[in-house]
This record gives structure tokens, sequence and C-alpha cells, in this order.
């Protein structure tokens, strides 16, 4: 519904000067009375409690309806029971009221009643232009307004971090734990079942929220995957985008669905496009918020080499091995660095990186050390790594630390490694935004989302390259289903990949034998000879492909492959015969180009080798289409066998370009014709002047043309 | 130096009744001061001070020697200067004081003074039989008696973990945390430069100790890998050995070498050598302690079904992916556990694991469902997961779930979510031995630890077969290499492998046409040709192999071989041409079998399927020889590609069967001969009824023959 909002439309949610609670009572342990609670608590606009039965709630002056409300109201926040939930909602826009945030469950996620009255809901949010959240939401928050429009225990502190959730429960987590760890937020939203507004809608509100540095969701599914990255893309280029979304297993999938009822996506597709759209994907808990805090508290580095500075030698190589496992690289001092290390170090120290300051080094030593390391510009980023020693104070150390960022401008993780006695010096460091850890290992993590984020900011989405193709050829074979009454298509449909640029060989279907001779005299050489049948999966399996038949043998092969394919399944529709030019399969290496739909992001576009490559090894890239030039190039070299294109063991490298070309063509193709369900270009042989699509089948829903 | 410890030996390390310190003093800021304040503190036997220069220190009578100390000492803990430490260390050895740690500095890991100062202190060790502990070591503790004998600032507390760290910074780091978090420890040891007693030693010595429920370790290399897989296997079959060996990237294997002068092994070695030592690897400080924590308090789980119980759906869900993520599954529920829960939950809640028991669950309901699922059949173990609610007190909670746990018998990882409300539960369930995270991830790994662990400990070692071998014939043939005053090995020691029983086609060396005629006319069929030089490496990149030669041809292709090697390389030693059985290559699957020599483990073994699946895949499995019949099936299973032996994509089997044995042979020929430095069979074709070794190459060291 990303029409219905703008930025003033969610400055209304997030800021509102007067919020109606649509159901406020007193009542004691009622919904109604916690969000009257927690509004009134630090809230600094207005709270108008609206319930026909009371005259004053907390003192306040209620209405019995919205209507009656005085002035402007900017945000309701409707508790009311199910049954009268959408009245209550209408009577919001009637009103005037743009934001609505509906706390009440009862709907989608409850059967068939419920998700009717969704659908109600949706409509009389379309109806009036509504800005509305939920319905089975916790609600939301904004801190600059001290605004708990929700009804959970605790209000957030206040920060640069804004945070959706599909789970209200993880968000009354959440607040609880960061609260006692000092992580504050900007926004917060609980999504509930996403009936009107969802996660583009937040993403494309905080992309434009100047208060907001880090968008952090929970997510359990995306509702338009292809709108989603759009706006994330655009989201991205300011602001980054850190995301959990649950369901990625097979288990989690199914305990997704009975949780939300969200229909799963496959994996695949959200691995895909989260990724396209340029979303900092983590697995759990402990990293959304590890990567949250450094990109909300640190600069970006504008090299990925990472400087070490500690007092401990052990905990330097688990540091060392950490970076060694990251995207990140140990960094090289230039000469004048060791040198001055050298200098103002001991003879027992190590100059080299990691920088070992040795157990005996006071804060001035440790100060140097990691000064002239910051100082080198072959260092993009340092961790700073301590154990507890009689001559080292942490906060003394924390204090350098922050100094040495400031001056400096790279960003930094530290590792005071100890129990209650880092509290302090923690607090120091979390003012400035430098996270710290007692395990290395996040330390690294985190600076490796940084460095992640600042290539993910880097990209340039280029547009599609657009192909000039023959649509209406494309769209005449495709009609040829509906014609056949059959949705499935084979070899016979190979026209639509040579309609779209995509190279094919020289071939054409014979009805006759005599057909047959005469396509065969036409090409040069001997031919392939294969059955074309859509009743026929596995055409080799029943000998229905001859290779290398000369010009002489065409006629008797073309009554044999009928004749098999009789035997096998006598009332097989046959088309014909397709006879075709012979491909070079010797020098050339065989690939696989394929698409299927996915319900949440369309067209999903799939590169791999031939054979066991695809099937054994499952070595496959996909991506949502439309796909750039770069993302049809990341898909082909992306591949662990990719090695193997390039020309591996002697062999003559493939025309990989070509390969890129045909994926782009066939992104256009599939984009072009959302009719086309699936399909799969199998082999596309790819010798070392260029590509040949040797086989197609593919799926259409022929109501879709 | 395994023979000078036992259990007796290393009792009077950790559990002495009379500690002596050499080179004890009041001396503010020094380490000999340290040791005797941190001794004094807590320990319950006698601390004796020993130094020349004072009558008593800290009030305690103080010997000028350990030979003047009256009665018997157990311990002594040496502190002098690194120049008169090794005297000291023999002074110990003649007053019979058979556990000396040595805190001095200034050994191996300063140069090459130290070096050989280190030699000497191993040999006096020798000479008394000490169990040594160092040099360079913070020093030793054991909680049963309260001893503290390093110089850190913390003692531990106590607990069943027993902990050993090449790192002693690492250990004031780890203790400054753990005594916050209500970590204890059993024995902590400061490994220090390993001159005598290493991770060998105390892998057997905790493994014999009953208050010893775990053994941790950080490493940055093991000094004799073949002792310690032999001691792991034994120790984890009653005590489960957690470790991190670092070091493991490239970049950090490069900082241990200048930390601690390590050698380093390969990590591919390093790798296999640990996992079939049974020792639990680890990759990060967090997993080492949540692995030791869940080891030390829950019983290991019998089935690997987990039941999940929250009121919390989100939460629930990342859960569920964290199981999919591991090696647990979810628990399917009986029929009347199903009954059961739906009688007892209310509508809206899902009975199905993950039971989400709702947000308006309170103890009783969440108490049900817990007691429920553990007692279904189908449940291995239990993760117990909640939000903060108005309605469930996070203690209550805490209480009902130990009483569960203990009930059942079952193990249980908590999610208590939230931050300093979780504090007294999360105590209350650490007394029980029950972790809690606010990461539903961490606690699944966790609990993943107690499956993988119960899977080794029911891990059945056996014996390497002892295959029935020609070991005569080969060492015949290795010292052929002797004799050429070459070190290489080709196709000439086909014989090798024949002695050891893998199959190798008929053949042989001809070293004229007229004999390579009267050789291709023995063998059936068409032959395979090769030139034989120990200075063509790459025989088909200069034309040096030809296949299918008939009968009539050989003669001449004998003169073309040798013409072409003399054309490549006109000094090339040529020995001859092979004349070989052709192997059918096309039915058959080429593997490789192969082996290189680790410094620290021994033999390599490796095996992979040939051409790109080695070289461009790294589809590869490593195991440290001698292997098991288990082990060399695993390798064969356990590689990416092994579905195309078993027949993939409509092949015939490969006889997996005699690829295994020849794994086996091959494991036994690398072990009886030292002297084969590198060793590759390449290819080993694998056929349906068999395999043939058709090509190999070796390094010998001809002075271990």
């Amino acid at each position: 519904m990303d029409e219905n909002t703008g930025s003033e439309g969610v400055a209304g949610l997030f800021a509102p000067e007067r919020v109606a609670v649509v159901g406020a009572t007193e009542s004691e342990g009622s919904i109604g009375r916690a969000i009257v609670e927690n509004l009134r608590a630090d809230f600094a606009g207005e709270t108008v409690p609206v319930n026909p039965n009371y005259d004053d709630v907390f003192g306040l002056d209620c209405y019995p309806d919205v209507g009656s409300i005085p002035g402007e109201v900017q945000l309701a926040v409707v508790v009311v029971p199910p049954g009268i939930a959408v009245e209550a909602v209408a009577e919001c826009g009637e009103a005037g009221i743009r934001n609505v945030v509906v706390i009440t469950a009862g709907f989608g996620e409850t059967g068939s009643e419920g998700a009717s009255r969704e659908r109600e809901l949706t409509a009389v949010a379309e109806e009036y232009g509504l800005n509305l959240v939920g319905p089975n939401s916790l609600g939301v928050m904004s801190t600059p307004s001290g605004m708990n429009a929700t009804f959970g225990p605790d209000n957030a502190l206040p920060g640069s971090i804004s945070f959706m959730s599909q789970s209200g429960a993880f968000i009354t987590a959440v607040l609880d734990w960061a609260n006692d760890e000092g992580i504050g937020f900007k926004d917060v939203v609980s999504l509930g079942n996403k009936a009107v507004m969802d996660e583009t809608d937040f993403v494309e509100a905080w992309a434009d929220d100047p208060d907001t540095d880090v968008i952090l969701g929970y997510l359990e599914g995306v509702e338009n995957g292809q709108s989603f990255i759009q706006s994330a893309r655009e989201a991205t280029a300011e602001t980054p985008v850190v995301m959990v979304k649950s369901g990625r297993t097979e288990a989690g999938a199914q305990a997704v669905s009975s949780h939300t009822g969200t229909l799963a996506g496959s994996e695949q597709a959200y691995e895909a496009g989260l990724e396209q759209a340029g979303v900092l994907r983590v697995e759990n808990v402990q990293e959304l918020f590890d990567f949250a805090q450094i990109l909300a508290g640190q600069p970006l580095p504008e090299s990925d080499d990472v400087a070490i500075v500690t007092n401990a030698g052990g905990p330097g190589v688990m540091t060392t091995d950490a970076v060694g496992d990251s995207n990140l690289s140990l960094a090289s001092f230039s000469e004048e660095t060791l040198e001055a290390l050298s200098a103002s170090m001991p003879e027992e120290a190590n100059i080299y990186n990691p920088i070992d300051a040795i157990g005996d080094a006071d804060i001035d030593r440790f100060e140097r050390a990691l000064d002239l390391a910051l100082g080198d510009e072959n260092v993009g980023a340092a961790v700073v790594l301590s154990a507890p020693t009689a001559v080292i104070d942490f906060d003394d150390l924390a204090e350098a630390i922050t100094e040495l960022q400031a001056d400096h401008g790279k960003p930094i993780a530290a590792v005071l490694m100890g129990g209650d006695r880092t509290e302090s010096a923690k607090a120091v460091l979390r003012e400035r935004g430098i996270p710290n850890y007692f395990d290395p290992a996040r330390a690294v993590r985190s600076l490796d989302a940084l460095v992640r984020y600042r290539d993910i900011r880097e990209r340039d989405y280029e547009d599609p390259t657009e192909f000039d193709v023959d649509r209406e050829r494309a769209r005449e074979i495709l009609e040829r289903a509906e014609d056949r009454g059959d949705n499935r298509l084979g070899v016979e449909a190979m026209g639509l990949l040579d309609a779209y640029g995509i190279p094919t060989p020289e071939g054409t279907i014979a009805e006759t034998p005599e057909d047959a001779v005469s396509a065969a005299e036409g090409i040069e050489g001997d031919v392939v000879m294969k059955i074309v049948s859509p009743d026929i999966l596995h055409k080799s399996d029943i000998g229905g492909v001859r290779v290398g038949v000369p010009d002489e043998e065409v006629y008797d092969a073309f009554e044999d492959l009928v004749t098999r394919a009789r035997n096998y399944q006598p009332d097989a529709t046959i088309l014909g015969v397709q006879v075709q030019e012979m491909v070079d399969l010797d020098s050339g290496t065989e690939t696989i180009i394929g698409m299927n739909r996915d319900p949440q992001f369309g067209p999903l576009l799939l590169f791999g080798l031939g054979g066991i490559f695809v099937e054994v090894l499952e070595d496959t890239e996909t991506r949502v289409a439309p796909v750039s030039e770069r993302e049809a190039t990341e898909m082909v070299e992306g591949i662990r066998s990719a090695p193997l294109l390039r020309g591996a063991r002697g062999r003559e490298p493939a025309d990989r370009e070509a390969v890129v070309e045909s994926l782009q063509r066939l992104s256009q193709l599939v984009t072009d014709f959302p009719a086309i369900l699936e399909l799969d270009v199998n082999p596309l042989v790819a010798g070392p002047d260029g590509v040949a699509a040797v086989d197609v089948r593919l799926t259409v829903d022929t109501d879709e043309l």
C-alpha cells in the first residue's frame, strides 16, 4: 500500500501532537488501560481517551467517539473488540485521522472469519487513504516525543535505531534487554498482520528520516518482494538496513506459517532478494543488535585492513583468526609506522600486526601503539584488545580509545576482556558508539558489518539492459500452448529463445519424414533428431534422441523415433521430430539457465553448470529478475565451479560474456511475460565463441497471456 | 613426556599439601610476592617461601633453598630469574620434589639463548622425572584446596571445568569474567612453553579426575598429534574435551608463530586430528564457555529431538530456525501428548512443536506445557523461551524449569528474554546447570553440543585393519630411490602399491623397444604407454603418454616417446617406457588417494574425485593415518561429490568398498614407512567391480629407510 504513505503521513504516525486511544479505560489488566498509562508516562503530546462508557479516564476528558473530539488528531490507537474494530477505524477515517494503529487481534491470524474481517479493514483503510498499522499489533513508539503507544511494559531509550518487528513479543523482550544495555531507538513499530502498511513502507519512511541511522527488522515474510527490493535499494544508499528474516529452514518456515499464516516463499528467493535489496541479513538476535550498534555508532572504514592492538598474545591470535574468517584483512604497517612502533615499544613487544604491547603495557604505551596504528594510511579500522593486568586501568583505556577514535575518524571495536570491572569502561565506549565484547570474534564481525555496508552503499544499481527483441513472435509461440490446451512447452518453443536473441542451433520441427530430410539437407553436416511431445519428458530414456545422423539416414531415423515414442506411450501427443544442427559439446561446457516464480519475489533466475553440478553438487546462483549486467555477471562468476568456465585444466575458456548476455535476455523474457511460470534452458552450451541453447522446457499460465 | 606423568604425579601438582615458592619475596610489584599472596589468601595447605635473602616472607619461615626445607614438599613454584632457574629446578629434583611449575620467562620464546636454556630445563626434568609445567607460565590453580599458585589477580570459583591455556593472559581475562558470571573451575593450568608437560598430559590427568566434568583448552598448537589423539579418545569416553585451536587461518597461523614460536602444522591436519581425537573444536571464546557450561551442567540427551516451549511466536520461530541449522531436529509429539496439550491450552495456542502457550500464559500453563513436552518419549531435550509479560514471573519460571528438568532428567536450555530482570532467574538456573541466553540460537547451539558429545562418547574406535602385505618388497622398491640418489619415484614404483594389495593394472617398464613389444604381447588388448622419468612430472603435457596402442605400433611408439622426452629435456634421466593394460575409464570414476606428512600429526591421508573435484572444487576429505575402516568409509562418503560414486545420473555405482579398502591399505603403507613423505595415486579408477591404481608419484626420505 505504498501509495498511501508519504513522509508527511508517517510523520503523523510517529510524531503526532495528539493521540486518540479508541477503547481507553481504567479497567485493571486491560490493554486499553496499559496504552493510556504508557502514553501518559512520557508522551510530550496530548492523549485523548475515546470510550462511550466514560466521561474521563485517568482524569483526561473522554469522548464517546473520535468524531466528537474537538480539533485535529493525528493518530488513533484502536483497542476495541474485533467485532467493532472495523467500524471504529472507519470512524477515524471519517473524522479525518490519517494514521491508525490497530492493536485489536482476531483478524487474519485466526481463521476465515478473521480473514474476512481483515479484508474489510483493508478496504476501509483504502477508502480513507489511511496509514494503518496492524491489526494484531503491540503498537508504535517514537522516542523524540516520548510516545509509547504500545501495551508493552517498557518504553524505549532514545537513540538512532528504528526497529520494526513482525513479533510483538520480540519487541517486548528486546526493549527489556536494550534498556539495561543502554541501547536506544528512534521509532519502534510492531507490524502485526500488515493488513495495510508493511516493511516496505517503513523502510521508505525511515530512509527519509534524518534521525534514523539504522533500520532494523525482524520479519517472517516480505509482502511484495519487487517493491521491497526497490525501496530498500534506495534506502541503503544512505541508511543501513539489517534484518532477521526467520523461517530460513524448513522447520522454521513451517513454524512461521503456523504463527502468522504467512505463505512462505522459497528461502532461495529471500536469500537472493534481500541480498539484491542491499539488506544486511543476519541469522540471529545477537548479530542483529551487534550490527545495529556499530552501524549507528561508528564511521565506515575506507579500507578493509584492520590493525589489532593488544597486551595479550593469545587473544591477539584469536582476533587474527576472526579477521581471517571475515571479509577484512590484516593491515600491513608502513615502514614509518614500524619504525615509530619500534622506537616506542619494548624489545619483546611485537610491532607487526597484531601489535602485542605485552602484559606490562601501561596506558601510555597502549595509547601510543593505537595512535600509530590508526595514523597509518594502510589501516582502515582497529580492534583494541586488553586482558586485565595490574598496570592497565580499563577506564583510562576506554578514554584513550574514544579520544583516538575521534582524532583519527576510523572505526574501532573494543575487546576489554573481563567481568564487572569492564562496566564503566563499556559505558564510556558506548557513549561514543564503540562496542565492547568479551569475545574478539564478535568485535571483528561487527567491524566486518561496516565493511559490508560500505560496499552496499557504494553499489551502482544500473538498470537492466533492454535488448531489442521480437516480443510479438514470443507471444505467438506462448499462445500455441493455449491453442493446444497444454501448458507445457518443449523444443517446439525454441523460437521463444530465438525471439529474445538467445542463440539456438539451426533447426526445425518436421512433421513428416520428408520434411525431416529436407530440413537436414538445409543444415550443414550431420544432425541431431529428437522426438517432440509434451507427454514425453525424458526423451533420452526412451531412445527419443539420435545424435550425428547423416542426411541419408534421416528418413529412417524419423520413423524409428516416432515408433519408439508410440511404443512407449501409445496415446502421447507427438508434435513431430526436431531436426537440429549438431552442437560441439566437446569444446563447450554445458550450463543451465532457468527461472521459476516465487510468490513474494516473482521471477527467480538460476544459473549453474549442467550435469552433476546443479543436480548433485547444488552449485547454483539465483537472482530475482530483472537482473542488471552486474548481477548476471555475479551469477556466472559466483558458482563454485566457475573456474571451469574460465578454462581450468588446460581447456579453452568459455565465452562467459555470451552466457551473461543470455541470462540478461532470459531475464527480459520472463519479466515481459508473467505467463511463463517456469523455464529451463538445459543445456546452454558455452563454447569458446558463444553459446547455444540446445533444449528448452517451460510451463505457461495461459490465463496470464 | 607422557611417561613422566601418572595420576599420582598430577595429584601432587594440583593437590599438594605443601607448596614451595622458589623466589618468594615481599618486594612490591614482584611476581614472587604475588604468588605468595595468592597462595596465602585461600590455600588450605602450607606455603613454604624459599629465598636465600630472607628469613621470613609475610611471617612464614623462609628457607635458603629447597634442600633445606624439612619434610615433604609436593610442588615447587619457581620464579627466580632465568639465569638461575634451571639450577633451581635441578635442586627441586635433588630434594625429591616431583612437581615443578616454572613461572620464569626468558626461554624458548626469546631466541636462541633462551631456546638452549629450555633444552637444559627439559634435560633436568627428564633426569629427575619431574612433572614440569612451563616455563613462561602464569601458574596453576586448583579450587578444592583453594590453591592459586599463579600471579594473576583473581582466584577461580569452585566448579567442575578444568581449563588449560597456552596463553596466560587469556586465563586472567577468563577468570575475571567467569567470576562475575558465576562460572567455576576445578583445575586451571597455564601451559607456558610446554617444555615438558603438554596438552596430552593434562587431557590424561583430567580424564582420570572424578571432579573434572569438562576439559577445556585454548591451544595454539599440539605437540604430538598422534599421542594427543590416543589420549583424547580415551578421555572423551568419559569426559568431554572442548578446545579452541587458534591459528586456524593463514593470518592467525602467522600470529601464532610470532607469539609462541610454535611451528604451525597444517590447519587440515588439525581439523582432521582434533575431530578424530573426539575433541569438540570451537572457533571462539563464546562457544568455548557456552559448551563447557552445558556439558558440565546438563545430562546428555537420548535423542536429537527437541521440544520448544514458548509464550512468544516470533522468538519461537527463530528458535526453530536455529534447530534447523543444528544437528538437532524438531520433536514430533505423540498423540497422547497432543491430546493432553490440547486439553490444557487455550484454543489460540499452538500445541504442535514449537508449543506456543501464547502471551497470556501464566506459570501453571507454562509448567504444564513443559511437563507434557518433557514427558513425551519422542522428546530428547527442550528449549524454554519466554518474552517478558505481565503474567509471568521469570523467577517462578526458573524454579519450574529446574524442577521439571530434575524430574524428567532431560537437558534444557533456557531463553528468558530480558535484561536485568532475568538476573535472579539466571542464577537459579545456573545453580542447576541450566544455561540461559537472550539469543535463542546460543541456547540451541549449546544443546547441539550435548548431542555432538553424546555421539563422540558412543564412538567405537576400532583398530585399523591389518592387511597381509609384502613389506619386504615394498622396502626394496623404496630403496631404489636411495640407489638412484633421487627421492622422487613415479610409475616405476607401482610395485609398492601391488605389495600392499592396492590393485594395479598389469604392466611393466620396458627399457628397449623390443622389451616393450614383448610386454605388450603379454597383455590382452591394446596398451597404454608412458615415458618413465623422475625429471618429467607432467608426462601428458609433453606428449609422453600414448593410449590405446595396438601391439604392432608398440615398437614405434616406444621410440617416439623417448624422442619426445629427449627433445623436451635432453639431460632427463629416462628409466624406460611403461607398458600398461588399458583401464576402462568410461565405466569408472577417477578418484585420488594421497598422503602427506604433517609436522604435528604425521601422515595425513586425502581422498577426493579426480580432475576438477580436487583441484578446482577442493572437495576432499582428510584423516590422520592410521585409519580404521569406519574412518576410511567416512572419507569416501564424506565428500560433497560422493553421490557420483553412488551412481548418480544413471551410472552404475562404483565399488566404494574397494576404494575404502585401498585407503586403508595406503594408510598401512604410509604408517609402516615413515620414509614416505608424500604419495599420490592419481587416478585410482573406481569401476563397478573394483579399483585400479593407474599412476603413482611419491617422495621418499631415504635417510628414514
